[in-house]
């Protein structure tokens, strides 16, 4: 039996970063990128619409196994793959519920995990109720397309949404948006979990998330201060989900920890996910080597750190009048023991074009080590 | 200015490991391979001869710094580049002492480094004089062409090199032979540097590497029960031949350590070499990154061990009736911490098609482990 391709369903740098993954490991892999030049173009035997049937069966008979730089593959595509023997990993009875929020919120209610106060709502005065019962504050969601902070609301008023009820009306699906109470929180934290179809799980320490605008902007591994006892409940909570909703591949979980020490589940990513960028220079096992054996069902690497502390900074929108590779002469002078990861991607406020991760002993040390770096790409 | 592309000729395994530290690095990437389908076929953007100079020519109009995954090219080619104003690291000053023993030898001669008594001879007379003067045993090598154990020779007669001769007057180049005495050493080690052409240079700890049948088969890092002392010396050697040869990009040096404890030079390589694979998994700056960083003329990264331990184990053949992805099932099960790497090559007796590295504290583990997880994959 020759080496099994994988498969890759979007040309982000998800995809790129599996590359250098699967390069090493020494499996083929292939990228459906949505046009050339995309991050991922280095594996891209095919450029075409992930919406589209036809293109997406003509690059998935050159594969193995299918799995996805992104979730917005629709469920009728995913199906016919399925249909037609191609292992989708993850497949789109676990899919559905990264696709839509709604759908989360039902089905981790039905786990009985730990998630914010939340109600599916089809209108101002649904919207009304609930802000009553929560204080007057409350977060609106889109079930569906929301990314990095979009699709996403803070709303003090009945009248808040109305914009998106009448866009959700006007598309003719009709359909609800989901609300959720404003969460006191201390922090934003991460657990991802590897899982393969025949049930192994391997886990990463729960990692600290820090969003700007929306946006992730560091991470760091593993999260400080963390009682061992709340790690241990961000491992099971994650364990639960990858388990409940039968999800194949890398899973990120993020949580709420809140003001009263309680982990809620935010949003979940089945991919690899910004969360778990430092593990490529931290961990013996990077997210994205995990992510290509989880879904080839090889056996999963040992997730161990490779130094005490791992600090990921973001790269986000670079600079303006320049390319990343401007910069590499001065940051990388200035901070060698830092690894630098560009994405190939044009610079543009707000985007994620590469980021940095910085490891070692001393927690300052190495926050500071990676926000110089980082600074030296800002805009 | 955009980021600058790199150019390799050579589709082999060296050319396929630059490729993750490119892609990670975010530094565009393309490959002059031999044929299709070799182990660096994925950044492979021109397929073609390397002696032909229209064939090197074209490749490097679309890239904007050469460098090499083999010493092979003539340099006939390598300075019809330079000509063109391509930049060419390392350039073909420094590659002739690559390409050839005996410029080597002479060269290191002058520049006053430790090495093996060595001569140039053209006769099985002259071969007879080094021999008497040897003790009756020598080593015979060519000057050109010779790699992993070909073209080596252990010789006791005078005429134990006459077809050598023989071949080299019908080519019509004439020509010597080099010989040198048969040094009695401990062991082998290796040093690597790496050097920018603005002239920084960069070294790794002295690593040790068990050869079999002239083939390296393992590489421990660092090289145990090294005297700090002996490792200075064998970096000061590396750095002697960096800078006295203007070689840039990466620099290995093949070392004998003899039984009265001197550091003789016995080979070098520019370019990644064998016994830095484990500086991917082991170091905080692989061999490959450093090459991509050292050609590009950026800043070099750090060199610092990831573990006290790494052993790099070689997958030499593979399993005959099978590829090697067929093996990963019991082998990444049974050694989760262990690196795997897969060049993408036919298995075949004697070839390396991979190889394996792992880290820790413990040496004794850290072999046990790499050698284990190498043997899942003989043949």
């Amino acid at each position: 039996m020759a080496s099994r391709t994988v498969g890759v369903i979007g040309g982000g740098q998800l995809a790129r970063m599996m590359i250098p993954a699967a390069v090493e490991l020494g499996i083929p892999i292939k990228v459906l990128a949505e046009t050339p030049g995309m991050s991922a173009a280095i594996a891209a035997t095919a450029v075409g619409d992930y919406r589209d049937l036809d293109t997406v069966l003509a690059f998935a008979d050159t594969v193995d196994v299918i799995t996805f730089d992104h979730e917005h593959v629709p469920q009728a595509v995913l199906r016919a793959l399925v249909e037609r023997g191609i292992p989708v990993r993850p497949g789109p009875d676990a899919l559905q519920y990264a696709q839509d929020k709604l759908l989360m919120r039902q089905k981790l209610g039905e786990l009985g995990l730990p998630m914010p106060d939340w109600a599916s709502i089809e209108s101002a005065s649904e919207l009304g109720a609930f802000l009553d019962d929560h204080g007057g504050r409350a977060v609106v969601k889109t079930a569906r397309g929301g990314y990095d902070g979009k699709g996403v609301r803070v709303v003090t008023e009945p009248n808040g949404a109305d914009d998106w009820f009448t866009a959700l009306n006007e598309d003719g699906r009709g359909g609800a948006l989901l609300v959720e109470e404003l969460v006191g929180f201390r922090r934003e934290l991460a657990q991802q979990v590897a899982r393969r179809p025949s049930g192994e799980i391997a886990a990463w320490p729960v990692v600290e998330t820090i969003q700007r605008d929306g946006v992730c902007a560091e991470v760091i591994a593993p999260a400080p201060d963390s009682a061992p006892r709340a790690a241990g409940i961000a491992q099971d909570i994650a364990v639960r989900i990858a388990e409940g909703l039968d999800v194949t591949g890398m899973l990120a979980v993020e949580l709420f920890e809140t003001t009263d020490e309680r982990l809620l589940v935010n949003e979940l990513a089945m991919r690899p996910h910004n969360s778990g960028h430092w593990s490529i220079d931290g961990s013996t096992t990077s997210q994205f080597e995990q992510h290509l054996r989880a879904v080839l069902d090889l056996p999963l690497g040992a997730t161990g750190a490779s130094a005490p502390w791992s600090v990921m900074v973001n790269i986000l929108g670079g600079p303006a009048d320049a390319s990343l590779a401007d910069r590499y002469p001065a940051a990388l002078a200035e901070h060698p023991t830092v690894k630098v990861h560009g994405y190939g991607k044009e610079s543009r406020p707000g985007r994620k074009v590469g980021h940095v991760t910085a490891c070692g002993d001393d927690l300052d040390d190495v926050v500071f080590q990676a926000r110089s770096t980082a600074g030296h790409f800002d805009a």
